[in-house]
Protein backbone atom coordinates (compact mmCIF):
# COMPACT_ATOMS: atom_id res chain seq x y z
CA UNK A 1 0.00 0.00 0.00
CA UNK A 2 0.86 3.37 -0.95
CA UNK A 3 1.09 6.10 2.33
CA UNK A 4 -2.44 7.55 3.47
CA UNK A 5 -3.02 10.32 0.97
CA UNK A 6 -6.21 12.66 0.41
CA UNK A 7 -8.41 12.33 -2.38
CA UNK A 8 -6.62 15.49 -3.87
CA UNK A 9 -3.35 13.21 -4.09
CA UNK A 10 -1.71 15.23 -1.24
CA UNK A 11 -0.80 14.37 2.04
CA UNK A 12 -3.37 14.75 4.58
CA UNK A 13 -3.02 15.57 7.98
CA UNK A 14 -2.58 12.35 10.30
CA UNK A 15 -5.37 11.52 11.87
CA UNK A 16 -6.67 8.41 15.00
CA UNK A 17 -7.44 5.09 14.44
CA UNK A 18 -10.34 5.66 15.90
CA UNK A 19 -11.71 7.93 13.93
CA UNK A 20 -10.49 6.55 10.53
CA UNK A 21 -12.17 3.12 11.10
CA UNK A 22 -15.67 5.00 11.43
CA UNK A 23 -18.21 5.62 9.48
CA UNK A 24 -20.75 8.65 10.90
CA UNK A 25 -24.15 8.41 9.47
CA UNK A 26 -27.08 11.13 10.32
CA UNK A 27 -30.97 9.08 9.80
CA UNK A 28 -31.45 6.55 7.39
CA UNK A 29 -32.38 5.96 3.59
CA UNK A 30 -35.19 3.70 5.16
CA UNK A 31 -36.67 7.42 6.49
CA UNK A 32 -36.80 9.02 3.45
CA UNK A 33 -39.24 6.19 2.21
CA UNK A 34 -42.42 7.39 3.49
CA UNK A 35 -41.15 11.06 3.38
CA UNK A 36 -39.81 12.00 6.66
CA UNK A 37 -37.60 14.67 4.80
CA UNK A 38 -37.11 17.49 7.35
CA UNK A 39 -33.35 18.56 7.94
CA UNK A 40 -32.10 17.28 11.00
CA UNK A 41 -28.52 17.75 10.81
CA UNK A 42 -26.38 20.39 9.64
CA UNK A 43 -23.14 20.76 7.20
CA UNK A 44 -21.35 22.26 10.51
CA UNK A 45 -22.13 19.43 12.39
CA UNK A 46 -21.58 16.49 9.92
CA UNK A 47 -17.80 18.33 9.33
CA UNK A 48 -17.31 17.74 13.54
CA UNK A 49 -17.77 14.08 12.78
CA UNK A 50 -15.20 13.73 8.94
CA UNK A 51 -14.34 15.66 6.09
CA UNK A 52 -15.48 13.47 3.44
CA UNK A 53 -18.93 12.34 3.09
CA UNK A 54 -22.56 12.18 0.96
CA UNK A 55 -25.76 13.04 1.81
CA UNK A 56 -29.20 15.01 0.67
CA UNK A 57 -30.60 18.32 1.76
CA UNK A 58 -34.09 18.89 3.30
CA UNK A 59 -37.00 18.07 1.09
CA UNK A 60 -34.75 15.73 -1.30
CA UNK A 61 -32.72 19.80 -1.87
CA UNK A 62 -30.12 17.94 -4.41
CA UNK A 63 -27.15 15.41 -4.08
CA UNK A 64 -24.65 16.46 -1.56
CA UNK A 65 -20.82 16.07 -1.47
CA UNK A 66 -18.00 16.36 1.15
CA UNK A 67 -14.69 15.75 -0.12
CA UNK A 68 -11.68 17.62 2.26
CA UNK A 69 -13.78 18.98 4.56
CA UNK A 70 -16.00 21.59 1.48
CA UNK A 71 -19.21 20.48 1.31
CA UNK A 72 -21.34 20.77 -2.30
CA UNK A 73 -24.86 20.59 -3.52
CA UNK A 74 -25.54 19.19 -7.22
CA UNK A 75 -29.38 20.46 -7.97
CA UNK A 76 -31.82 20.49 -10.40
CA UNK A 77 -29.41 22.48 -12.71
CA UNK A 78 -26.34 19.73 -12.77
CA UNK A 79 -24.11 22.45 -11.52
CA UNK A 80 -22.28 22.05 -8.27
CA UNK A 81 -22.35 24.78 -5.57
CA UNK A 82 -20.89 25.45 -2.02
CA UNK A 83 -23.57 25.19 0.46
CA UNK A 84 -23.76 26.85 4.04
CA UNK A 85 -22.96 25.21 7.40
CA UNK A 86 -26.48 25.94 8.28
CA UNK A 87 -27.86 23.95 5.36
CA UNK A 88 -29.85 21.03 7.30
CA UNK A 89 -30.09 17.36 5.85
CA UNK A 90 -32.17 14.37 6.37
CA UNK A 91 -29.71 11.81 5.90
CA UNK A 92 -26.08 11.78 5.23
CA UNK A 93 -22.64 9.66 5.14
CA UNK A 94 -19.17 11.36 6.44
CA UNK A 95 -16.01 9.96 7.64
CA UNK A 96 -12.42 11.33 8.32
CA UNK A 97 -10.93 10.05 5.15
CA UNK A 98 -8.05 8.22 5.19
CA UNK A 99 -7.88 6.57 2.20
CA UNK A 100 -5.15 3.83 1.06
CA UNK A 101 -4.20 3.35 -2.91
CA UNK A 102 -5.44 0.05 -4.14
CA UNK A 103 -4.93 0.41 -7.79
CA UNK A 104 -5.50 2.47 -11.40
CA UNK A 105 -7.80 0.82 -13.44
CA UNK A 106 -8.65 1.95 -17.34
CA UNK A 107 -11.85 0.85 -19.63
CA UNK A 108 -14.15 -0.52 -17.30
CA UNK A 109 -17.71 -0.26 -16.25
CA UNK A 110 -19.00 1.36 -12.86
CA UNK A 111 -20.65 -2.16 -12.01
CA UNK A 112 -17.29 -4.14 -12.91
CA UNK A 113 -15.37 -2.11 -11.33
CA UNK A 114 -17.44 -2.32 -7.64
CA UNK A 115 -17.64 -6.28 -8.26
CA UNK A 116 -14.23 -6.34 -8.68
CA UNK A 117 -13.72 -3.89 -5.26
CA UNK A 118 -15.73 -6.11 -3.08
CA UNK A 119 -14.05 -9.28 -4.79
CA UNK A 120 -10.47 -8.27 -4.37
CA UNK A 121 -11.21 -6.78 -0.98
CA UNK A 122 -13.56 -9.85 0.57
CA UNK A 123 -15.54 -6.93 2.62
CA UNK A 124 -19.07 -7.81 1.83
CA UNK A 125 -19.71 -7.52 5.17
CA UNK A 126 -18.10 -4.48 6.13
CA UNK A 127 -18.88 -0.56 5.68
CA UNK A 128 -15.89 0.64 3.33
CA UNK A 129 -15.55 3.92 1.26
CA UNK A 130 -14.53 4.01 -2.11
CA UNK A 131 -12.73 7.04 -4.28
CA UNK A 132 -12.21 6.86 -8.45
CA UNK A 133 -10.37 10.63 -9.41
CA UNK A 134 -9.71 10.13 -12.86
CA UNK A 135 -11.22 10.57 -16.50
CA UNK A 136 -14.87 9.22 -17.37
CA UNK A 137 -15.54 8.57 -20.48
CA UNK A 138 -19.34 8.27 -19.54
CA UNK A 139 -20.89 9.20 -16.67
CA UNK A 140 -24.93 9.55 -15.84
CA UNK A 141 -26.19 11.39 -13.01
CA UNK A 142 -29.65 11.98 -11.01
CA UNK A 143 -29.85 15.09 -8.72
CA UNK A 144 -33.40 14.97 -6.67
CA UNK A 145 -35.73 18.27 -6.78
CA UNK A 146 -36.47 19.82 -3.50
CA UNK A 147 -39.96 18.99 -2.47
CA UNK A 148 -41.86 21.19 -0.15
CA UNK A 149 -43.92 20.01 2.77
CA UNK A 150 -45.87 17.64 2.78
CA UNK A 151 -43.53 15.79 1.69
CA UNK A 152 -44.40 13.24 -0.54
CA UNK A 153 -42.94 9.43 -1.09
CA UNK A 154 -39.26 8.37 -2.00
CA UNK A 155 -41.29 6.56 -5.15
CA UNK A 156 -43.14 9.92 -6.01
CA UNK A 157 -39.87 11.67 -5.75
CA UNK A 158 -38.38 9.20 -8.04
CA UNK A 159 -40.49 10.38 -11.24
CA UNK A 160 -39.75 13.97 -10.31
CA UNK A 161 -35.34 13.86 -10.85
CA UNK A 162 -33.27 15.45 -13.02
CA UNK A 163 -30.93 13.56 -15.23
CA UNK A 164 -27.70 14.39 -16.62
CA UNK A 165 -25.22 12.53 -19.13
CA UNK A 166 -22.02 13.72 -19.77
CA UNK A 167 -18.59 12.53 -21.88
CA UNK A 168 -14.93 12.91 -21.38
CA UNK A 169 -15.27 14.65 -17.55
CA UNK A 170 -12.27 14.55 -14.89
CA UNK A 171 -13.99 14.08 -11.12
CA UNK A 172 -13.92 12.28 -8.07
CA UNK A 173 -16.38 9.88 -7.38
CA UNK A 174 -17.09 9.16 -3.72
CA UNK A 175 -18.76 5.60 -2.82
CA UNK A 176 -20.16 3.97 0.41
CA UNK A 177 -20.58 0.24 0.55
CA UNK A 178 -23.17 -1.28 3.13
CA UNK A 179 -23.12 -4.79 3.52
CA UNK A 180 -26.89 -6.47 2.66
CA UNK A 181 -27.51 -6.71 6.58
CA UNK A 182 -27.69 -3.06 7.06
CA UNK A 183 -30.18 -2.69 3.74
CA UNK A 184 -33.11 -0.55 5.05
CA UNK A 185 -30.72 2.12 7.10
CA UNK A 186 -28.49 2.27 4.40
CA UNK A 187 -28.36 1.03 0.83
CA UNK A 188 -27.17 -2.46 0.74
CA UNK A 189 -23.83 -2.65 -2.00
CA UNK A 190 -22.80 0.65 -3.27
CA UNK A 191 -23.98 4.66 -2.60
CA UNK A 192 -22.10 6.87 -5.28
CA UNK A 193 -21.47 10.45 -5.90
CA UNK A 194 -19.57 12.42 -8.27
CA UNK A 195 -18.49 16.00 -8.38
CA UNK A 196 -16.12 17.14 -11.25
CA UNK A 197 -12.87 18.83 -10.93
CA UNK A 198 -14.31 22.03 -12.47
CA UNK A 199 -17.45 21.41 -10.27
CA UNK A 200 -19.76 22.33 -13.36
CA UNK A 201 -21.19 19.09 -13.13
CA UNK A 202 -22.23 16.31 -10.11
CA UNK A 203 -25.10 14.01 -8.84
CA UNK A 204 -25.72 10.62 -7.43
CA UNK A 205 -24.11 8.27 -9.35
CA UNK A 206 -26.74 5.93 -11.96
CA UNK A 207 -24.14 4.45 -14.31
CA UNK A 208 -20.44 5.36 -15.71
CA UNK A 209 -17.40 4.16 -17.50
CA UNK A 210 -13.85 4.80 -16.14
CA UNK A 211 -11.29 5.63 -19.04
CA UNK A 212 -8.65 5.95 -16.51
CA UNK A 213 -8.30 6.30 -13.13
CA UNK A 214 -7.15 5.73 -9.86
CA UNK A 215 -9.28 3.78 -6.89
CA UNK A 216 -8.85 4.59 -3.20
CA UNK A 217 -10.03 2.36 -0.33
CA UNK A 218 -11.21 2.97 3.27
CA UNK A 219 -12.50 0.18 5.86
CA UNK A 220 -14.77 0.70 8.45
CA UNK A 221 -14.82 -1.17 11.61
CA UNK A 222 -17.76 0.84 12.99
CA UNK A 223 -20.94 2.28 11.66
CA UNK A 224 -21.89 5.20 14.14
CA UNK A 225 -25.53 5.18 13.43
CA UNK A 226 -26.96 8.49 14.40
CA UNK A 227 -31.12 9.33 14.86
CA UNK A 228 -33.11 11.61 14.89
CA UNK A 229 -34.70 10.90 18.32
CA UNK A 230 -36.40 14.34 18.45
CA UNK A 231 -37.42 15.11 16.00
CA UNK A 232 -41.58 14.33 15.81
CA UNK A 233 -42.25 13.69 12.60
CA UNK A 234 -39.50 10.62 12.57
CA UNK A 235 -40.45 9.34 16.25
CA UNK A 236 -44.28 9.07 15.48
CA UNK A 237 -43.86 7.76 12.29
CA UNK A 238 -45.07 3.92 11.81
CA UNK A 239 -42.75 2.28 9.34
CA UNK A 240 -44.15 -1.06 9.42
CA UNK A 241 -46.81 -0.34 6.24
CA UNK A 242 -43.61 1.50 4.20
CA UNK A 243 -42.33 -0.66 1.82
CA UNK A 244 -38.59 0.50 3.21
CA UNK A 245 -36.17 -2.38 1.20
CA UNK A 246 -38.04 -2.24 -2.39
CA UNK A 247 -38.01 1.55 -2.28
CA UNK A 248 -34.37 2.03 -1.34
CA UNK A 249 -33.38 -0.34 -4.04
CA UNK A 250 -35.45 1.30 -6.73
CA UNK A 251 -34.44 4.52 -6.07
CA UNK A 252 -31.04 4.41 -4.61
CA UNK A 253 -29.61 0.54 -5.36
CA UNK A 254 -27.28 -1.05 -7.71
CA UNK A 255 -29.84 -2.34 -9.40
CA UNK A 256 -30.63 1.33 -11.69
CA UNK A 257 -27.14 0.59 -13.34
CA UNK B 1 -37.97 12.90 36.75
CA UNK B 2 -35.88 12.03 39.55
CA UNK B 3 -32.03 12.15 39.58
CA UNK B 4 -30.24 10.28 37.36
CA UNK B 5 -29.21 7.24 39.53
CA UNK B 6 -27.63 3.88 38.75
CA UNK B 7 -29.11 0.31 38.32
CA UNK B 8 -28.56 -0.32 42.21
CA UNK B 9 -30.35 2.56 43.38
CA UNK B 10 -26.85 5.00 44.39
CA UNK B 11 -26.26 7.77 42.68
CA UNK B 12 -23.69 7.74 40.07
CA UNK B 13 -20.63 9.62 38.64
CA UNK B 14 -21.25 12.11 36.23
CA UNK B 15 -20.51 10.93 32.46
CA UNK B 16 -20.40 12.98 29.39
CA UNK B 17 -23.93 13.60 27.28
CA UNK B 18 -21.49 11.84 24.14
CA UNK B 19 -21.20 8.74 26.37
CA UNK B 20 -24.96 8.64 27.57
CA UNK B 21 -26.91 8.72 24.55
CA UNK B 22 -24.52 6.17 22.78
CA UNK B 23 -25.23 2.24 22.58
CA UNK B 24 -22.47 0.06 21.51
CA UNK B 25 -22.86 -2.80 19.53
CA UNK B 26 -20.26 -5.38 19.35
CA UNK B 27 -21.41 -8.03 15.92
CA UNK B 28 -24.54 -8.56 15.18
CA UNK B 29 -27.23 -10.91 15.96
CA UNK B 30 -27.67 -11.96 12.67
CA UNK B 31 -23.87 -13.66 12.68
CA UNK B 32 -25.18 -15.83 15.51
CA UNK B 33 -27.46 -17.26 13.10
CA UNK B 34 -25.16 -19.37 11.01
CA UNK B 35 -23.40 -20.31 13.93
CA UNK B 36 -20.23 -17.13 13.70
CA UNK B 37 -19.94 -18.21 17.10
CA UNK B 38 -16.19 -17.38 17.57
CA UNK B 39 -15.35 -14.48 20.55
CA UNK B 40 -14.09 -11.43 18.37
CA UNK B 41 -13.78 -9.08 21.74
CA UNK B 42 -13.52 -9.29 25.41
CA UNK B 43 -15.25 -7.98 28.41
CA UNK B 44 -12.13 -5.86 29.10
CA UNK B 45 -12.74 -3.97 25.78
CA UNK B 46 -16.15 -4.14 25.78
CA UNK B 47 -16.28 -2.03 29.53
CA UNK B 48 -14.15 0.71 28.15
CA UNK B 49 -17.28 1.61 25.77
CA UNK B 50 -19.57 1.24 29.20
CA UNK B 51 -20.91 -0.62 32.44
CA UNK B 52 -23.98 -1.49 31.87
CA UNK B 53 -25.16 -4.46 29.36
CA UNK B 54 -25.88 -7.57 28.17
CA UNK B 55 -24.12 -10.38 25.55
CA UNK B 56 -23.06 -13.93 24.96
CA UNK B 57 -19.63 -15.18 25.24
CA UNK B 58 -17.83 -17.95 22.38
CA UNK B 59 -19.70 -20.78 21.06
CA UNK B 60 -22.97 -19.37 22.66
CA UNK B 61 -20.76 -19.33 26.36
CA UNK B 62 -23.87 -18.68 28.38
CA UNK B 63 -25.96 -15.59 28.95
CA UNK B 64 -23.85 -12.16 29.99
CA UNK B 65 -25.21 -9.95 32.02
CA UNK B 66 -23.15 -6.38 33.04
CA UNK B 67 -24.25 -4.21 36.12
CA UNK B 68 -21.90 -1.22 37.45
CA UNK B 69 -19.04 -2.63 35.71
CA UNK B 70 -19.36 -6.21 36.17
CA UNK B 71 -19.92 -9.07 34.44
CA UNK B 72 -21.93 -11.72 35.28
CA UNK B 73 -22.64 -14.96 33.27
CA UNK B 74 -25.30 -17.55 33.62
CA UNK B 75 -24.81 -21.15 32.20
CA UNK B 76 -26.43 -23.83 32.17
CA UNK B 77 -26.75 -24.36 35.95
CA UNK B 78 -28.77 -21.03 36.16
CA UNK B 79 -26.62 -19.86 38.79
CA UNK B 80 -24.53 -16.61 37.93
CA UNK B 81 -20.73 -16.32 37.79
CA UNK B 82 -17.96 -13.35 37.65
CA UNK B 83 -16.30 -13.52 34.12
CA UNK B 84 -12.77 -11.82 33.84
CA UNK B 85 -11.32 -9.39 31.40
CA UNK B 86 -10.08 -11.76 28.75
CA UNK B 87 -13.59 -13.54 28.58
CA UNK B 88 -14.41 -13.31 24.42
CA UNK B 89 -17.47 -12.62 23.19
CA UNK B 90 -19.13 -12.81 19.54
CA UNK B 91 -21.57 -10.60 20.25
CA UNK B 92 -22.67 -7.71 23.04
CA UNK B 93 -24.29 -4.57 23.69
CA UNK B 94 -23.01 -2.42 26.50
CA UNK B 95 -23.65 1.63 27.39
CA UNK B 96 -22.83 4.21 30.11
CA UNK B 97 -25.94 4.04 32.30
CA UNK B 98 -27.55 7.56 32.84
CA UNK B 99 -30.63 5.86 33.60
CA UNK B 100 -33.83 8.08 34.63
CA UNK B 101 -36.63 7.10 36.89
CA UNK B 102 -39.95 5.96 34.99
CA UNK B 103 -42.19 4.78 37.41
CA UNK B 104 -43.38 2.16 39.54
CA UNK B 105 -45.60 -0.48 38.78
CA UNK B 106 -46.62 -3.62 40.46
CA UNK B 107 -48.44 -6.89 39.16
CA UNK B 108 -47.77 -6.62 35.45
CA UNK B 109 -47.04 -9.32 33.33
CA UNK B 110 -43.68 -8.54 30.87
CA UNK B 111 -45.32 -8.11 27.79
CA UNK B 112 -47.44 -5.61 28.81
CA UNK B 113 -45.13 -3.48 31.10
CA UNK B 114 -43.14 -3.72 27.71
CA UNK B 115 -45.85 -2.53 25.50
CA UNK B 116 -46.64 0.39 28.06
CA UNK B 117 -42.91 1.25 28.22
CA UNK B 118 -42.92 2.19 24.36
CA UNK B 119 -46.13 3.50 24.55
CA UNK B 120 -45.15 6.09 27.45
CA UNK B 121 -42.13 6.79 25.52
CA UNK B 122 -43.07 7.36 22.07
CA UNK B 123 -40.03 5.44 21.22
CA UNK B 124 -40.52 2.53 18.85
CA UNK B 125 -37.59 4.14 16.49
CA UNK B 126 -35.04 4.68 18.62
CA UNK B 127 -32.64 2.99 20.70
CA UNK B 128 -33.18 2.79 24.38
CA UNK B 129 -32.65 0.70 27.49
CA UNK B 130 -34.94 -0.12 30.74
CA UNK B 131 -33.96 -1.14 33.73
CA UNK B 132 -36.25 -2.94 36.25
CA UNK B 133 -35.39 -3.42 39.76
CA UNK B 134 -37.77 -5.38 42.13
CA UNK B 135 -39.38 -8.39 42.88
CA UNK B 136 -40.76 -10.40 40.50
CA UNK B 137 -43.71 -13.18 41.35
CA UNK B 138 -43.02 -15.25 38.19
CA UNK B 139 -39.92 -15.52 35.78
CA UNK B 140 -38.75 -17.82 33.19
CA UNK B 141 -35.19 -17.91 31.76
CA UNK B 142 -33.33 -19.62 29.46
CA UNK B 143 -29.50 -20.36 29.31
CA UNK B 144 -27.68 -20.66 25.97
CA UNK B 145 -24.91 -23.88 26.42
CA UNK B 146 -21.81 -23.51 25.28
CA UNK B 147 -20.90 -25.33 21.69
CA UNK B 148 -17.59 -26.51 20.61
CA UNK B 149 -16.70 -25.31 16.93
CA UNK B 150 -17.68 -26.41 14.12
CA UNK B 151 -20.42 -24.19 15.26
CA UNK B 152 -24.40 -25.12 15.17
CA UNK B 153 -26.34 -22.79 13.50
CA UNK B 154 -28.68 -20.54 16.26
CA UNK B 155 -31.81 -22.86 15.38
CA UNK B 156 -29.72 -25.85 15.97
CA UNK B 157 -28.37 -24.46 19.43
CA UNK B 158 -32.23 -23.50 20.34
CA UNK B 159 -33.17 -26.93 21.07
CA UNK B 160 -29.75 -27.35 23.44
CA UNK B 161 -30.51 -24.36 25.91
CA UNK B 162 -31.56 -24.74 29.79
CA UNK B 163 -34.63 -23.07 30.63
CA UNK B 164 -35.29 -21.84 34.56
CA UNK B 165 -38.74 -20.95 36.48
CA UNK B 166 -38.33 -19.25 39.52
CA UNK B 167 -41.14 -17.31 41.86
CA UNK B 168 -40.58 -14.29 44.21
CA UNK B 169 -37.17 -13.65 42.94
CA UNK B 170 -35.73 -10.08 43.26
CA UNK B 171 -33.26 -9.12 40.90
CA UNK B 172 -32.65 -6.59 38.61
CA UNK B 173 -33.84 -7.04 34.46
CA UNK B 174 -31.65 -5.19 32.06
CA UNK B 175 -33.36 -4.45 28.51
CA UNK B 176 -32.78 -3.37 25.00
CA UNK B 177 -34.95 -1.80 22.88
CA UNK B 178 -34.34 -1.40 18.66
CA UNK B 179 -36.21 -0.42 16.23
CA UNK B 180 -37.66 -2.51 13.88
CA UNK B 181 -35.51 -1.02 11.09
CA UNK B 182 -32.53 -2.93 12.52
CA UNK B 183 -34.32 -6.18 12.98
CA UNK B 184 -31.11 -8.17 11.81
CA UNK B 185 -27.94 -6.22 13.53
CA UNK B 186 -30.40 -6.35 16.71
CA UNK B 187 -33.49 -7.88 18.07
CA UNK B 188 -36.71 -5.81 16.91
CA UNK B 189 -38.22 -5.08 20.12
CA UNK B 190 -36.53 -5.99 23.59
CA UNK B 191 -33.56 -8.00 24.49
CA UNK B 192 -33.85 -8.59 27.98
CA UNK B 193 -31.50 -10.40 30.52
CA UNK B 194 -31.77 -10.98 34.67
CA UNK B 195 -29.76 -11.17 37.22
CA UNK B 196 -31.02 -12.26 40.90
CA UNK B 197 -29.91 -9.66 43.69
CA UNK B 198 -28.00 -12.66 45.55
CA UNK B 199 -26.22 -13.75 42.10
CA UNK B 200 -28.22 -17.71 42.10
CA UNK B 201 -30.13 -16.93 39.11
CA UNK B 202 -30.08 -15.47 36.31
CA UNK B 203 -30.33 -15.53 32.32
CA UNK B 204 -31.97 -14.33 29.09
CA UNK B 205 -36.03 -13.59 29.88
CA UNK B 206 -38.78 -15.72 28.30
CA UNK B 207 -41.51 -14.57 30.51
CA UNK B 208 -42.18 -12.53 33.56
CA UNK B 209 -44.87 -11.28 35.79
CA UNK B 210 -43.48 -8.40 38.19
CA UNK B 211 -44.81 -7.77 41.63
CA UNK B 212 -43.82 -4.40 42.49
CA UNK B 213 -40.50 -2.57 40.94
CA UNK B 214 -39.23 0.40 39.95
CA UNK B 215 -38.48 1.40 35.97
CA UNK B 216 -35.76 3.30 34.63
CA UNK B 217 -35.01 4.21 31.07
CA UNK B 218 -32.18 5.69 29.25
CA UNK B 219 -32.84 6.93 25.60
CA UNK B 220 -29.99 6.69 22.96
CA UNK B 221 -29.33 9.00 19.66
CA UNK B 222 -26.45 6.52 18.34
CA UNK B 223 -25.83 3.07 17.50
CA UNK B 224 -22.15 2.55 17.66
CA UNK B 225 -22.30 -0.93 15.92
CA UNK B 226 -18.83 -2.24 15.82
CA UNK B 227 -17.59 -5.51 13.47
CA UNK B 228 -15.25 -8.15 13.26
CA UNK B 229 -14.34 -6.84 10.66
CA UNK B 230 -10.57 -9.14 10.89
CA UNK B 231 -12.58 -12.14 11.46
CA UNK B 232 -12.22 -14.68 8.38
CA UNK B 233 -15.09 -16.69 8.96
CA UNK B 234 -16.97 -13.43 9.67
CA UNK B 235 -15.32 -11.64 6.59
CA UNK B 236 -15.90 -14.84 4.18
CA UNK B 237 -19.31 -15.84 5.08
CA UNK B 238 -22.08 -15.31 2.62
CA UNK B 239 -25.40 -13.99 4.67
CA UNK B 240 -27.69 -14.46 1.42
CA UNK B 241 -29.20 -17.74 2.27
CA UNK B 242 -29.36 -17.51 5.76
CA UNK B 243 -33.03 -16.98 7.41
CA UNK B 244 -31.56 -14.02 9.55
CA UNK B 245 -35.02 -12.47 10.57
CA UNK B 246 -37.10 -15.80 10.96
CA UNK B 247 -34.32 -17.40 13.11
CA UNK B 248 -33.46 -14.28 15.61
CA UNK B 249 -37.44 -13.73 16.04
CA UNK B 250 -37.61 -17.19 17.00
CA UNK B 251 -34.40 -17.70 18.91
CA UNK B 252 -34.68 -14.16 20.61
CA UNK B 253 -38.00 -12.18 19.96
CA UNK B 254 -40.78 -10.89 21.99
CA UNK B 255 -42.83 -13.59 20.62
CA UNK B 256 -41.44 -16.60 22.90
CA UNK B 257 -43.27 -14.60 25.59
Amino acid sequence: MNPVTSSRGSQIRPITAHHANQLYQHGTLALLVPGLLEGTTTIGDLLTHGDTGIGTGEGLDGELIILDGVAYKVGSSGVAERVPDDFTMPFANVHHAAFQYQCERSDIGLKELNRRIVEANGRANTFFSVIVRGTFSFIKTRAVIKQQAPYPTLVEVADRQAMFLRHDVKGTMLGYFSPVMFHGAAVAGFHEHFLSDDHTFGGHVLDAVLDHGKIYSQVFDTLVQHLPVDDPSYREHDFSHDPIAEAITSAEGDTKR
